[in-house]
Order: C-alpha cells, then sequence, then structure tokens
C-alpha cells in the first residue's frame, strides 16, 4: 500500500506495516505501549506517507543572515509579489470556474436538447440510451483520469485543504496533474448528471492554482525565477493556498464575503487580518471576472451557457413577511435539518468505509464503481419521471398552448405529457443540477410541484447523495446536499402552507441551509454565503436562527462532515480544543514513552550525521553543545533544532571540515545560500560519502534553528497543545524541570503527532477510562 | 494625576513620577537605561494604573481539584449560561439600542419641530437661540455627567475594548456608572445635534452590558448566584464581552453579520470558531429585537420615531448599472479616501493632543471645552443656511405649492426660503445627523444639492470631525467620517456626472466607504457594514474596491484611528506582528537589563512574603524549590509561578504553618475554594500580620502555577513575542540556556511591558537606528 517511501517523519518504530490489519476503525495507528505514531495517510483512496509542515521560522544563521542583508527593494519585491499573486489567484480562479461552467452547460445543455428531441418524438428507449450512454461516457472519462493520472483528484479536496492549512502536507495534492484532472474530471461528473458540484473541486482547483504560482510552475518545470523565491517556504505557501481556497468558493457561488468567510471559518487554523485582506482582494478578482463574463456571454457567444451556470438566486424582489408565528416553522425546519444533517454524516460514514474496502481492490474496482453509480443515477433520473403525472401549465390556457419556455414558471419539462402539460418530477430531474436547484428554489409558485414528486425527488437524492460522493471523480458535497435539503425544505412548506405567510420557494432554501449547517456545522459562512446567493436581506435572520440550531442539533450526535472525513483520511489535525483529560498529563510522561531522543553535538562527526540519519526517521535533531568550565564542571546547553533536510543539504553538498573547529560566517554562506535551505533535498538513500569523509566532521551551528520553542516537562499536555497549535510547531523541545549537575539539557521532542488524542490514549489508555467513568457518573 | 494607585503591574522603578515632565510625545514611558515600563495609561483624560488580564489557564492545585470534581451537570449548566448570556447580552443591546434611538428622535425631532415653528414665521433669532440653547443644555448635561460621575465614558470606547480583548484592563470601563453615564450621555450628546454618532458609544454599551452579567452586577452589588461564579475569570469574561461589542455594532447598523466580522476584524486579539458562533448568535437576538421595536412603532405610539433613527439606506430598488469605464471614478474615490482619512487621522491626533493639555488643566477646563464646541456647532448649523439660495421643489408646479413632505424628495427643508422653494443646505444641516446622511445619500435626486452647499457642507464637518471627537462627551467616529466621506463622494459624483452612469447617491456611499476606510483601515467587516446598510449586493465589488484602494493607500502614511487613540492613552496594546529589528534581540537581554528578579521557595517565611509584596509591584513571582540529591549535589526545580494576588489571599486567610513542611490537599481545599482564588483580593497595605505571624511558613506549591509558559534565554524577542501574543500570556519565564552546577534554575520573568517595542528601544536605543539606518540604505 505504501508506494511512496519518501522522507518520513517521526516514525518512530519501524516495523512493517501490515496493510491487511488496517481496520478502518483504528485507521492508520495501532495500539502500543510506547507513543508511536505512523505518519501514514489514506488521501485519494492509497496510503500514503504524509510530512509535517515548517510553519515556525527557522532562525539559523543563513536566515540571519539573509534576514539583515535583504535590502529595502527587496522587500518591496516581496510585498509586491504577495498581492501580484493574490491577483492571479483571483484572474486564474475566476477564468477557470468560468471555463468549467461553460463547458458543463454545452456539454449537458446539447445532452439535454437531444434527449428531449427523441422523447417529443415518444421514442422513450432512444432518449434513455442515449442519456445513459452520455453520462456513462462522460463519467468514464472523469474516472479513468482520476484513477490513472491523478488519484488525489477524487473527492472535493476541502479536507486536505483544511489539514494543509493546520500544518500537513498530502503529498501529490497540489500538482498541475492534479489541478488538470480535477479540472476535466469536474466537467465530466458534473455534466454526466452525476449528483455531485463543482464546489468542493473548485475550492481545490484555486489551492492548486496558488501552490503552482507560488512555486513557480508544475515540480518538474519550474520556473526558478528570483522573485518566485521568496515564496519558497511554507507560511507563505500557507497564506497563498488560503486565498485560492477563498477564490474557489467565491468563484462556485459568487460570494466574495461568503468565500473570505468560509476559508476562515471552516479551513482556516491561523488567521491574520493582512490575510483577510488578501484572500478579499482575490475573492474581489474573482468576482470583477466572473461578471465580465457574465456580461460578454449576454450576447450569445457562448452556447446555452445562460445564466453562467452558477446557483443565483435571486429573491430581491419577493418581500419576505414574517410575524412571530413563523419562528415555529423556522425552529422545525432547523431542527429537521439538524437531525438529518447528522444522519446524513453517519450515513455517509458507513459507506465511505465500504467504498475504501471496495477500492482497495484495485483500479478496475474503482472504475467499475463509477459505473454503476452513473448507470443508476441516470436510470432514476430518466425513468422515475414516468411514475409522476401530468398537470396543465396554466389551468386558464385552451388545453393545447405550448407551455412558457421562460418567465415566471419557464423551466417546464413537457417529458411525456401532451401539449400545454408538464411533468413536475421531469422539471426537477431531467435537467442540470444547478437548474434543479433553481427550480426547486423558485418562488412564488405554490402549486407547481405535487407533494408525490417532491418525496421521490428527495428520496431518489438521499440516496444519491450517499453513493455518488466516495466514487473516484472530482465531487463536491455543497450541492447534493443543497439539492436534499431544499426538497424536505418546500415539502414542509407545502404541509406548512396553511399556517404561515413564508413563501415555499424560501422554505426550500432554508431547507438547504439547515441541512448544510446539520451536515457541515458551519455558521456565519453560510449565512453569508446563502446572503449573496438569494441577495435579499431580509431572509437574514431567518437563516440565522435556523443555521444556529441546525448547528446545535447536530452536534449533538455527531462531528462535522470534513471532520469525519479527516479522521477517515487519517490525516493527523490538531483540534483547536485540547481534550479535558489532557490536564492529568505532562510532556515529561509523554517523552518518557518515546524511543530515547537522538541528539547531537554541536561538531558532529559525519560517520555519526549518517548513520542517524539512516537510522531513524526523525525530522528534526536537538543540537547540544557541552563544555568543561573550570571549577564549575560540565555545563551542556541545547543550541538549537538541527532539521533533516539541512543535515542533507550538508551531505550532499559535502560541506566537510578535516578538524573539529566551530566555523565562521563566511565560511557557510560561501557554500549554502537561502534558497538551497529552502528545498527540501530527497532522502538518504540518495547520498554517498566515502568512508575518508565518514571520519571528518560537520559545523552544525550555523545550520541549527537556535530559537526552538520549548516547555518544561512539567507542562499539562493541554497547555503545551495550545502553544503547538496557535505557534503554529512542527517540533517542541521538552526541557527537563531540574538544574543541576548531570541532568541532560533537553529530554524530548515532541510533534504532532505526540499530541494528537488517540496516540496519547493509546499509550495512556487509563486516561480515557478516568475521564469516561466521570463522564458516566 | 494618578489618582488611584491600586496594585499595579511591573512597575519596576518606584520613583515617584512628576506629571509635569509628562511630554505627550513619550506620553507615560520615561528612557531609562534599564528595561523599566510603568503601568499607567490615560484613559478618559485621566491617568490611571492599568492592570493586564489573566487570560491563561492557572493550573494550581485548587484549579486542577475543581476541575477534576466538576461534575458533568456543572459542565451543563456552564454551557448552558454561556449561551444564556450571549442572548442576554444581545436582547438588552438590542432594548438600549432602540431606547437611546427613540430618545434622540424624539428630543431632536421636537427641537427642530419648534425651531422651525420660529422660521416660518421669520423670527429667526428666537430660532437661533431656541436651538442653541436647547443644544447648550443638552451638551451641558451630557458633559457634567462625563465629567463627573464617569470620565471613561468620554469618546467612543472602541480602542479600550480593543486593549481589553488584547490584555489590557482599563480601569472603571465597564462599571454600572460608566454604561449609565454613556447611555444618558449619548442620548444628551447626539441630540444636542453635535457632529458625533451613537455607534461607537453602542459599542462600548453593549460590552458594559456584557461585562455586568458575567460579573452577577454593578461592583458593590454583585449577585454572589453560584452559576455566575463560573464566569468568575477573565477567560469568559473576554468571549463575553466580544459578544457584547458585536452585538453594539449590529444595534448601531442593523448589520448582524458585519457586527461579527467588525469585531472579528478591528476589535479581537484571539479567535475561535465557537467564539464566531456565539457572537452570531448574539447579534441574531439584537437584530430580531430591532425589528420587534419597529414593527411596534409602526403603528405611531413612538413619537417621531420614524425610520428607527438607523443609518437604513436601502438602495436595493436602485438598479447598479456599472461598466468597465466607471473604475476610473471609483479608483479615484478610493485614493481621495485614503489620502483625507489618512489626514484626517494625522489632523486628529494634533487636536487630541492639544485637548489634552486643555483637559489637564481641570474639569472646568473639560466642561468650558465641550460648551464652546456645541455654541459654535448650533451656530454652524443654524447660520451657514442663510448662505445657500433657494430652489423651487418642482419647477414644473405653481410656485405656491407645498413642498413634498414625503416621498421621493421628501426631506425638504423650507427654512427661509417663499413657499415652493427650499433651502439645500438647511436640509443638511438643520436635521438630525442620521437624517442628513440619509439625505445626503438619496438617489435619483442629480439636481438637489448643489455644488456650493455640499462644499460648505463638506468643509464644516471637516472642521466640526475634527474638535468635536476630544470633548468630554460619548462620542462616536463612524458617524462624523460617513458625514464627511459622503459630501466629498457627492462631490465627486457631480464633477463625473457627464462621465459615468453611476449615481449620485451611490457617490456618496462610496465616498462614506472610502474615508472610513482611510481612516480606520478595516476592509471586510466595513463592506458588509455597508452591504447590509444599502441592502444592495451589486455594489458589493465596487465597494471592496474602494476600500482596497483606500485602505492601502491610507496604509502608506500612518496607523489607523484607533491605534493612534490607543497610543496617545498609553494602553499597552501588543501588536499582531513583531518589529523587524526584534529579531536582534535575545529575551535573554532584555531579562538582563531588568531589575534582579524576586523568587520565593516552595516553603516560604511570612516574613519574606510580606517583605516581597511591600517593597516589589510584580504581580507574580516564581516559586522555586532547592533540593540537596546526595551524591549528585544541589538540584533546583522551578515549581511555577504565583500570583500577587493568590499571596495576598494566603495573607488575608492567615493560612499559615508553624514549621516549614509541605501541605496535603485537603489541608488546602479546606481553607480555600476556586472561587476565592479567582477573586482579586485587595492590596498588601490592608493586611495585617503580626510579629509572630512573620515567623510561620506558607506552603506556596498547592497555590503555584504548575505550567506556566517559558522559553530559553537564547530565544528571539520577535519569536518571544509571538507566543506571548499567540497564547494570550500574562508572564513568561526566562530559563538560563545553560544547565549544570550552580545555574539558577529561571532568570527572568518577562511581561507585556517588556515586549513593547517602545520599551525595547528606550533600553536599547541602538536597535532602531541600525534599522533606520538600514531602511535608509
Amino acid at each position: 500500500m505504501a508506494e511512496t517511501t519518501t522522507t518520513t517523519e517521526e516514525q518512530t518504530n519501524q516495523q512493517e506495516r501490515d496493510p491487511e490489519c488496517n481496520s478502518l476503525h483504528q485507521p492508520l495507528l495501532k495500539r502500543n505501549r510506547t507513543l508511536s505514531s505512523s505518519p501514514l495517510a489514506l488521501v485519494g483512496t492509497k496510503v500514503s506517507y504524509i510530512e509535517s509542515l515548517d510553519y515556525e521560522i527557522n532562525e539559523n544563521d543563513l536566515f540571519k543572515h539573509d534576514w539583515r542583508t535583504r535590502s529595502q527593494a527587496q522587500v518591496l519585491q516581496y510585498v509586491f509579489l504577495k498581492w501580484l499573486l493574490a491577483f492571479l489567484v483571483g484572474l486564474l480562479t475566476g477564468v477557470i470556474a468560468t471555463l468549467i461552467n461553460l463547458a458543463v452547460e454545452n456539454i449537458a445543455g446539447y445532452k439535454l436538447l437531444a434527449v428531449t428531441h427523441y422523447i417529443d418524438r415518444k421514442r422513450y428507449m432512444m432518449g434513455f440510451f442515449l442519456m445513459t450512454g452520455v453520462n456513462f461516457v462522460l463519467t468514464l472519462m472523469s474516472t479513468l483520469l482520476v484513477v490513472f493520472f491523478a488519484p488525489t483528484a477524487a473527492g472535493p479536496g476541502i479536507p486536505e485543504i483544511k489539514a494543509y492549512l493546520n500544518g500537513v502536507d498530502t503529498p501529490n495534492m497540489y500538482g498541475a496533474s492534479t489541478m488538470f484532472v480535477k479540472i476535466i474530471g469536474s466537467i465530466g461528473a458534473v455534466a454526466a448528471g452525476l449528483d455531485l458540484g463543482k464546489e468542493g473541486p473548485l475550492v481545490h482547483i484555486g489551492a492548486c492554482i496558488a501552490s503552482l504560482l507560488a512555486q513557480g510552475g508544475p515540480d518538474n518545470h519550474r520556473i526558478r525565477w528570483k522573485w518566485i523565491r521568496y515564496f519558497n517556504n511554507d507560511r507563505d505557501r500557507r497564506d497563498i493556498i488560503t486565498c485560492g481556497a477563498s477564490s474557489g468558493v467565491c468563484a462556485a457561488f459568487r460570494s466574495p464575503v461568503g468565500g473570505v468567510l468560509f476559508a476562515l471559518e471552516e479551513v482556516a487554523t491561523w488567521w491574520r487580518s493582512a490575510l483577510l485582506w488578501r484572500t478579499f482582494f482575490s475573492t474581489a478578482v474573482v468576482v470583477v471576472v466572473l461578471r465580465a463574463f457574465m456580461e460578454f456571454c449576454k450576447s450569445g457567444e457562448c452556447g446555452l451557457f445562460g445564466e453562467g451556470g452558477l446557483i443565483m438566486f435571486d429573491v430581491s424582489g419577493v418581500s419576505v413577511n414574517y410575524h412571530l408565528v413563523d419562528l415555529i416553522p423556522v425552529t422545525v425546519i432547523g431542527i429537521i435539518g439538524g437531525v438529518l444533517g447528522s444522519l446524513y454524516n453517519y450515513a455517509l460514514h458507513k459507506v465511505l468505509r465500504l467504498y475504501n474496502l471496495i477500492n482497495e481492490k484495485g483500479k478496475l474496482a474503482k472504475i467499475l464503481l463509477s459505473l454503476s453509480v452513473s448507470l443508476f443515477t441516470s436510470a432514476c433520473l430518466y425513468g422515475l419521471p414516468f411514475l409522476a403525472s401530468c398537470t396543465p401549465c396554466d389551468p386558464s390556457a385552451p388545453l393545447d398552448t405550448e407551455c412558457p419556455s421562460t418567465g415566471r414558471m419557464g423551466n417546464f419539462k413537457k417529458f411525456n405529457c401532451p401539449k400545454g402539460h408538464y411533468n413536475d418530477l421531469a422539471t426537477l430531474l431531467l435537467t442540470t443540477n444547478d437548474d434543479a436547484v433553481r427550480n426547486i428554489f423558485s418562488t412564488n409558485t405554490p402549486s407547481e410541484y405535487r407533494v408525490f414528486s417532491l418525496f421521490i425527488f428527495f428520496i431518489l437524492y438521499c440516496i444519491l447523495g450517499l453513493f455518488t460522493f466516495g466514487i473516484a471523480v472530482p465531487s463536491g458535497l455543497f450541492l447534493p446536499i443543497i439539492l436534499m435539503g431544499s426538497a424536505y425544505g418546500r415539502l414542509l412548506g407545502m404541509a406548512m402552507g396553511p399556517y404561515t405567510t413564508i413563501d415555499q420557494g424560501l422554505f426550500a432554501v432554508l431547507g438547504a441551509a439547515s441541512l448544510m449547517a446539520g451536515s457541515m456545522r458551519m455558521t456565519v459562512s453560510l449565512c453569508v454565503i446563502f446572503l449573496e446567493l438569494t441577495n435579499n436581506l431580509l431572509l437574514l435572520p431567518i437563516t440565522m436562527l435556523v443555521l444556529l440550531i441546525s448547528k446545535s442539533v447536530g452536534d449533538c450526535f455527531n462531528p462535522s462532515i470534513y471532520e469525519i472525513i479527516l479522521e477517515l483520511k487519517g490525516l493527523p489535525f490538531l483540534e483547536a480544543h485540547p481534550e479535558p483529560w489532557m490536564r492529568n498529563i505532562t510532556v515529561g510522561e509523554l517523552a518518557d514513552v518515546k524511543p530515547p531522543m537522538v541528539t547531537l553535538s554541536g561538531i558532529e562527526k559525519v560517520g555519526r550525521i549518517v548513520e542517524v540519519l539512516r537510522n531513524t526517521t526523525h525530522n528534526a535533531f536537538a543540537v547540544v553543545d557541552n563544555t568543561m568550565v573550570p571549577m564549575v564542571g560540565q555545563m551542556s546547553e541545547v543550541h538549537g533544532l538541527v532539521l533533516r533536510a539541512h543535515l542533507l543539504l550538508v551531505l550532499k553538498k559535502k560541506w566537510f571540515l578535516q578538524e573539529r573547529r566551530r566555523t565562521e560566517e563566511w565560511e557557510v554562506r560561501e557554500k549554502f545560500t537561502w534558497v538551497d535551505v529552502a528545498e527540501r533535498w530527497g532522502t538518504i538513500e540518495e547520498v554517498a560519502v566515502t568512508k575518508e569523509e565518514m571520519e571528518m566532521y560537520v559545523d552544525l551551528h550555523p545550520l541549527t534553528n537556535t530559537t526552538p520553542y520549548t516547555v518544561v516537562e512539567t507542562m499539562s499536555v493541554a497547555k503545551a497543545l495550545v502553544q503547538f497549535r496557535q505557534v503554529g510547531l512542527r517540533h517542541m523541545l521538552v526541557l527537563p524541570k531540574y538544574h543541576g549537575p548531570s541532568v541532560p539539557p533537553v529530554v524530548g521532542i515532541l510533534t504532532r503527532q505526540d499530541l494528537r488524542a488517540h496516540n496519547i490514549l493509546s499509550a495512556f489508555p487509563h486516561l480515557e477510562k478516568s475521564y469516561a467513568s466521570k463522564k458516566g457518573r
């Protein structure tokens, strides 16, 4: 399973993993008596090694020198480039989003036109075969691309972005091939009428664009432009990827403020005002680009690209009247949304675990799974409308009048009905998902849909929503949830009809909002996204209420869908809040159960460095200097922390000394630039060191981060975790509490994996028990 | 000047301050060769001692025991209470905001009616005396209340809230008397027609409500209800005050999302998702309350309370058309807004320094200052319209028709004009500020105002905006800036008229937005506030653009107005970003220039504790245990940090031991509860200890916070500052880098004051020079 064997992090015990015993309950971590942590994650339905990111500033001599010598002009270049990148991210995300919409609307549009053509001539079987065939081919294309070229392009990608911004780098997530597959795959999957959206993929595409721009192109064809090199660090990449994610949301919903808030509330782990402002700039650019394209397309040069393929549901013209009595249906929607949302999370979790088992069988299994879902979807979308009966478009008009094709009740599908009649279920099913949302949201149409049709629609999308998400195509979660939610919202609106003044269309909107809050557990960002979708501020208070109730109800049952996916994928996400039992354990106890720490001397033998790098998988080592002070005794000092990448750099560049001595600053500057230091330098296996060189020395001082963050061993894990996450660390040194003769200057190094609740509980099972028994009391 | 002498923080050198040498350039801090830091701030025009807040969890034995024994029911109580408080904060803020609006609209309304009555009869002098007299009395009332009962109620209060959420407690800021004075004073000042808003005061009122609720009532009449006691800590108070501040903004602008974002972007220092959600709940409640009151008032039972006294500027009906060409005027507005905004900040800074000199002269000076501003304002508002010429309301109507009093051009003031004519300057000046904004924002009225009148209006409000803010009445900054900005925006709109399709009213809105961004430097929150005010999403992209340009331009010149006020008041606000030169200095160097640190033994003599408390003003002391280990030598250990408040508690409760021994856990639990530990316990002067007691011992272990956050002395100040601020600390222990015999286990304690750029530069002036010379290169 573990196909890549790149540099890994803190894999403290080296026993071989047996993929068969990898129960999905405890996805990728074993229960040991020692605190072991395996840096493996299930990403894109394959198990990969993952690495943490260096968000901490690595203050070594080279960094300090670089910083000291950076001129005012270079600082300005850097600031300018930051904004330029934010602009480009917005621009490209906007353009790509428009192209995706254009492609989807045209492919799906011409497909549906052809199908309607056959139906009008009563050649139902031909229509069915055409539709199923086209959908089959589109799905096949998407899934082949995903399976063979970029397995990480499956799914929405939002959980991985969330993990990246938390400090976990998922391999092959932001490459050019992933982006390409995501774009084409998303067009295919959405045009194939599958129950999935392009919103999640757009967020991922935005992040890919950001990442590619920041590193100057795809991995193997990077522009080594001097300016771009300023961004060759994890901190700046993090910021620009945040901009990309917001731009993606903005492009998906044409919601600039909602995009910023989505990134803030759901995706980002750290946040600062400057970033708020820069993401806002990116989303503003996206909106301008979308608007420009829509103006251009108004002239009719974009084929069937009508409203721009965005779920624009403008109800600003609808007068929203509600009174205190209307709080009752609103509360009911909220509660149902919360319950259904958490049920959906629960069921989706089960389905995804089942799908993981299927996907593990190989590539063919994945492809067959996607194709069966496609066939089932096509059959349902085409077949179910035959169950619905026909309704006259306008009871007052003569029987053989054509139904209006635009205007108030514009989107009618005649399907199998006689002239002047329409099939309400076909109106909802035989269309693109965006149009389906627009139809079900439509206001002032109290009798357009029958209860029976809406009920079938709801059940169908519950099933499709559960079984479509996990297949190997790019798929977003927003749209399936909106479709489900709007259906039950509208049903509820019909049931409440006599007792309320709120329009059924608004009930559908509230239903969609409540199910999203119940499943995704966002509040403010969803509220703003819905505000920007509906363009009606008067809806705001009831939307807020619905969202608050749904989220509260949902939180009683299970975590949000993104957290469930994160856990399923085994990504070591650090939660914002420490568990209560973490107060009862100290970092010293954690350090004790880890294997003995490896420390290096300030001036170390090459042989020892090679040995340490070969025999451990740690990514950082404490550098300790011991000096004999006359009259006092042995004094030891932690000089700092040196990264594996920098040790590899030294070995590759063979910066060795003949004798044990401290180097001068110019010596290291002659050999290394800060650009070298920012790169990742392969693995120890690629390094060849001769026997003579093994006996030489390396002065680690200039490459050591002299200011690592530290905690004393008496610190509780709860407070250490707060520091770890708030400051954005990768390694935290544990210092001894005692000061005196023969006390080692450092007792351990903690990493993200050591601070994860699950790993701590594996080593200290009594903690959970004591807490659970207290809870049960 | 220093009137209160309560417990102070880290006032390391005890020399008497001489208020006369307190140059306002270096407001309250002296240049010493050692790192001294004076905990003084100029708050409400008087110098006060200020204290830092304990946002860190104080993990001592009592806390741990309390936490361990807290039952599930108590945890639920706590969660329930959190939400109840958020609800109550929203409810009360909404109610009080409505009452303020009601009072202002009625007082100002009847005043203006009476004045109009005299003007209609050409008794201009009577009108003038009436208006000036009423305004004079209202201002006098406000200023008397502020000067004699609550000096901290002057100004907007937003900078102090910002400081509180950053960890600085300003004394007397959130008391019942402050709130009362703020409410009444705000009504008086706004009704008196002064150029100030009720928006800032509403934010402060919201924070006061939150603080009072969380502590169970005013300081001397607190409800000692058991549930409320859970909130007797700085962390929970911080959260609830954040809710209060958002509710205030929401009540001021009827902008729930804007309120949340304002708190997030401008006010709060730390933020977490849970808080986002709770503040959102509070603002939702505010909106519901406001809406309910407005529905109630529609029936006409609220006197002259028409539109609710909120700047509601609904342009949702206006079709906004703009093309790429319109980017030019939009950019121009943005640039002008940025330049004017920073100019305003600069000028206001000068005026406030001048006013500080006047205010220092005593209470009479303050009152006279307010009254002269009131007289000047009244004279201008009444006198200037005589300069404007009359315009016929409707050129097509017969000359003697009455002007319409409602409808499209509804708010006409006839003033000195004949029938059928109106005075455009009187329309803008002889009205409440809210109505003035509504008039100047009005759309589809291209020829309603003359250039001359708008120009006078602009100049007048530039002058008033500068000279009104600093007087001793509750005053907000939002409205003056909106008035100024809208005037130049509309002027620009008239100048651009032939070249653009954007309405003049929208130009006025954009002008107001640009000046706010140029002065306050907010982006996303302002954008959402304007979105919610104007209720038109199509304006969003251009508003975003204007805000971004204005903020960028303004940032080139000076910091935001709130930062300027914070600095003027001497509040030790910790910035998010360390200064670049902070990388060149270590915390060890800072600790070296501080006076020697005071440490206590784990079991300490009462006499020594009393001596230490009397002779220092530190608020926390390191507790160090020394043990002689046979065969190894002297081992020392930092047990933790004990707070001054807890030492005072021990002395007051006389928890003394006859012999030097460690106590059992039950002993301390018998004597103290966690409620005692959360209180602040007066000063050392209030403690009486007999001579025999002086010889007894105290076991400090159970009261010591055993998990203080630490840094090693080699840590750079830049990274230490990041940790200090991110984790929300009050004290940070500095550990030695060497480990060995006779190394002290702790070398210093750093506080907020030690990490402030200004204080560091006083002790290490070369740092700035080296940086400045580099910059100039």
